[in-house]
């Protein structure tokens, strides 16, 4: 049988989702890299792929999907050696892991996505920056950290909902809440600092899906290692005002 | 069997998604009101019910849900008299319905629920309106309508994805376009007169549901009229500079 094919970039939080579930899983894929930084996502010939521009997007034999919970939900059914736990044929505890993978759209997503657009990529894409929009994120990320202890990790659970083992919604969340490594320690732990049960369940998913968790955010902390030297040298050179224009331009 | 609760303001589109589904596919349920203009959804006793303190929710025997994809899903997989089109057992047919239910989060819902909060509601609940989130939401709330229209409508289909009838996707997205109507007639047009395939396919949806698709909708275009004929008084005053600011404060 032919692999799978997923379309990703390692630096988006969904396609390191699937990558990471179709690894620990045993699914086998080809990676097809395409480029965000490179706009490669617009390109025609990605278009029909997903008309969406997006990533992830997968291809298995003639069926295309997009959407990482949908491919997710998809994987997990047609791979028959993919256990239970991680997308349960029960239907009370599905319905569960359901809710939280809705949620997360228009909560933990969307405030996590847009502060990380509008702080560290803003510049880099040459985008426009909204400090609106980053104030918006900011608290959407703070209500959105605080809701899940308080709803999905209360009483000691290892996993959200109480469970032993992690879901599609455990992988799912917490590759999200890995972007904000690119914001920088200092961020970083203004967000999570409080949230201690936020940090032992990232460990636990972490250390379950270890080594693919680690080797598929390689590239993110490379990201993150490059963008703050460049901030550094950015700030250097900002207190020269003559030179400021020009290091701006090349962020 | 005791029936289902179901929590709801049927000015809420998904809310009215969940009731009409219920009432197609005959399932026995008791209607909760949580008044939202009340912010009875706020309370410490809806929050028992749901956490996030949002419309629709349900409660079934000792069973609590929320988010509205996560019920219909549920409710079509739990009630046996169901038919199989609302939700496809077929796992490449659900895969699909599964992308537009996650693609319509960060898209169509995100353009026209901010749309409709930052004009229509705004006023009426004493929040601040953003011109930047306006013009946001309606460029998305367009590329929307266009993304079904060229996507998942293309080729005369009658229902979403070619299908001959419709899918827990057909009706979320067509309540969420509905929520329009509450900006007037113009606005509602502006967006919907340039996608005739829309048009038609929300008909289609209203036929496959009638007479409850009509029904639940009843409360919406009351509102509608309120609205309309608050607007009508307030611009006659506000012709007259010293009622302005008594008549801006009673809306």
């Amino acid at each position: 049988m032919q692999p799978i094919k997923v379309y990703a970039d390692r630096r988006s939080q969904p396609s390191r989702a699937v990558i990471i579930f179709c690894r620990v899983n045993q699914i086998e894929f080809e990676e097809v890299t395409v480029d965000l930084f490179k706009s490669q996502h617009l390109s025609p010939q990605f278009r029909k792929i997903n008309p969406m521009g997006q990533v992830p997007a997968i291809v298995d034999g003639r069926f295309k999907l997009f959407e990482s919970h949908a491919i997710l939900r998809y994987l997990a059914s047609v791979f028959p050696g993919v256990a239970d736990h991680w997308y349960p044929a029960d239907l009370f505890t599905r319905a569960k892991i359901e809710s939280i993978l809705d949620w997360h759209h228009s909560n933990l997503r969307r405030g996590a996505a847009t502060l990380v657009m509008h702080t560290a990529l803003a510049p880099f894409l040459g985008l426009r920056t909204s400090p609106e929009a980053v104030k918006q994120a900011e608290k959407l990320l703070m209500q959105s950290l605080g809701t899940i202890e308080s709803v999905w990790l209360n009483g000691g659970a290892k996993f959200l909902l109480g469970s032993p083992q992690p879901s599609i919604a455990d992988l799912s969340l917490v590759c999200e809440i890995m972007q904000l490594e690119i914001l920088g320690d200092d961020v970083r732990d203004r967000f999570l600092g409080a949230h201690e049960k936020i940090l032992i369940w990232m460990d636990n998913v972490k250390r379950a899906t270890s080594p693919h968790f680690e080797e598929a955010h390689e590239l993110l902390f490379q990201v993150k290692a490059r963008m703050l030297s460049n901030n550094a040298a950015a700030a250097n050179q900002a207190s020269e005002p003559s030179t400021k224009h020009k290091i701006a331009s090349k962020l």
